[in-house]
């Protein structure tokens, strides 16, 4: 056997998921209980599988526009106009997605060339692989449990070189659950205007908001509307990860590019799982209320308990459904922490360094869960790091 | 405004697809019939879009597998080992795609370094924005309507160089309706096996066969498994273009690339999606003898209709839902005539030329269009044929 000529270098440039090898790991636990996966635990609900269940008798199997149906479009132009702040023309500055993932990976595609600086949030969402499946080089800019994991404007801004292309803000912030406020998205905005570099708004739990507290999207503000690819998705808000869809909102210019790559890559977004997006977007919100409602519920749940484990601190998550704890007391590396409590402790966690280095000492901790699963899942960590301390 | 530092230099390598271009035009015409469209004009069987409500009540609706859900890579499995003759491995050679277009778009990213040749056919199915995207160089390798646009081997080893990473081939073919016989592929695969070069095998129309022609997949070949991608798709079999689900068989090494970047670019195929796939794949295949019937009657329509219009000749396709008439007489280039046809006679063709430099001289009609608009349309081309050449 002859090897032929093989991968691309580009294809080594992408990494697994930590996620994904946590996963590999706890499935080989019987009786695991899994705190590990970012998505709702819900259905999703009955009004919007039904939708989609109309539209295929209504003959949605057939290909949709590459960017997506005009009338989603519109919804998603109200939306954002209403939600966000954010004046969108639905022909040429909204493309609903393959999930806010697309999105990302088409931001990566459409703006870095090799060399080309990228600033993240450290701890926070890995986005490595796109960013160097592209040539670019992430900047990590640490954010700290001392400031809620809430980044600093002056390290973004001592950070930024002439080779900065663009500015990767999660908020609210997966695993931190930081919501960055207006304050700060200002400064951030002001930086981007000032040096002319991209960012990209990954906005996926927009609406998983606890304590009154508000989500603010960077691209409404002045000036933003040009330089920011605003990223959302239907998958945490609705339950609906399975479905894939999400949308970008961005300058023409971007939209164009994603509209015609749209062609070339995928081809569209599932015709039937776009209509389920336009029932669940244009309905009233209740739905999103009650979940919401249920993931704070078990907020308190799982904030409470953790802090009553001795050597175990964890802030108040202010959005999504994941809480952050401090396991440093531990003496454990995170990966090592993680991979013990799986292994003998039969609960499985996220290690906060997949986030970054500054997220090593903690581990992520997904509250979409039942309260049952919740009680027992932190029974079993409190078990882990007396058993580690002793 | 400042403008931010702009698109990457990949972006540009990307272009609009001619087909696109030309529906926009028929878009803005009244009346219009299309035979422009590369897509089945049935429904999805009701079966399988029954089968996908069932699964929206099982609760599909969560992220699925990277790589596909294990039943559905079963199936497929089971499927390419009957009808294609392809020994795989559900586990580590099956990955279920955004339809076939993934598979052409992961694949040039996972195999293509800059520079890199890829052989293609010409007139051929439009895979030079992939190939570009990734900095291949796409070759073109003529074929000829005197040899039924059949690929002769000679033409194709004339074209390796040292350079030649991978060769894609496409049969049926789109736009000819071509089929390669057994002797063409066993000598690509002899090529292939001789200089290392991988084949991307994309067989979207393996079902759509006419007057007892059989089709023949390179991946079946002896020493073709370590070196071939095949792309599948249910979009053209099972009439479920808007569900976009396809998959790949390829080696291991191919596969766990796919399944790596599918968790950063788009995260799985949309669920529902491919509970119908694995109905449609699963059932007795009635459905698809049934539209390949009713396609075949539509052939025969086509094919006469265009012959009798003086000045245009066609070949009766062995396979797909497109005839490919040479207009050359008409004195037009391909983009001309289509064009004029759309704004003067009201009936969309795409011009060949947008398959490649030999596609010049040619339009490519779509038979999957009713018996009376496929009527109408071969009397409005007929109109403006005569109109031209007197």
């Amino acid at each position: 056997m002859t090897t032929p000529n093989y991968l691309s270098d580009r294809t080594h440039a992408v990494e697994w998921s930590g996620i994904r090898i946590m996963f590999a790991l706890a499935e080989q636990v019987p009786g695991v209980v899994n705190l590990g996966i970012g998505q709702p635990d819900f259905d999703t609900p009955a009004f919007i599988r039904d939708a989609a269940k109309q539209a295929l008798d209504d003959g949605y199997t057939r290909y949709p526009p590459a960017k997506g149906f005009a009338d989603l479009r519109r919804a998603i132009a109200k939306k954002v106009k209403a939600e966000n702040g954010i004046d969108a023309d639905p022909d040429s500055e909204v493309y609903v997605a393959v999930g806010a993932m697309q999105v990302i990976f088409n931001t990566c595609l459409h703006l870095l060339n090799p060399g080309d600086e990228v600033i993240v949030m450290d701890p926070g969402y890995d986005y490595y692989s796109q960013i160097r499946l592209f040539g670019g080089v992430p900047v990590p800019v640490a954010t700290h449990e001392s400031n809620r994991f809430k980044v600093d404007p002056a390290d973004i801004r001592a950070a930024i070189t002439d080779k900065t292309k663009l500015m990767i803000i999660n908020t609210p912030s997966n695993p931190t659950g930081a919501i960055f406020d207006e304050a700060i998205l200002r400064s951030i905005a002001d930086m981007a205007i000032a040096h002319d570099i991209w960012v990209l708004s990954d906005e996926p739990y927009e609406h998983i908001l606890f304590d009154g507290h508000r989500h603010i999207s960077i691209g409404s503000f002045d000036g933003m509307a040009e330089r920011t690819i605003s990223a959302f998705t239907l998958s945490k808000s609705y339950a609906m990860t399975g479905w894939r869809v999400g949308y970008a909102v961005a300058p023409k210019a971007i939209i164009d590019e994603m509209e015609k790559l749209m062609e070339h890559m995928v081809s569209g977004v599932t015709a039937v799982a776009q209509r389920a997006a336009l029932a669940a977007i244009s309905a009233p919100q209740d739905c999103v209320r009650e979940m919401v409602a249920t993931y704070d519920k078990r907020r308190h749940l799982v904030h409470e308990g953790l802090n009553a484990i001795d050597g175990v601190t964890c802030l108040n998550p202010e959005s999504t459904f994941y809480a952050f704890p401090n396991i440093s007391s531990t003496g454990s590396t995170s990966w090592d922490f993680a991979k013990y409590l799986v292994k003998e402790h039969r609960v499985a966690v996220v290690p906060g360094s997949i986030f970054g280095r500054a997220g090593e000492g903690y581990v992520r901790l997904s509250f979409a869960a039942s309260m049952e699963q919740l009680k027992e899942g932190i029974a079993r960590i409190g078990r882990g790091v007396a058993a580690l301390r002793s």
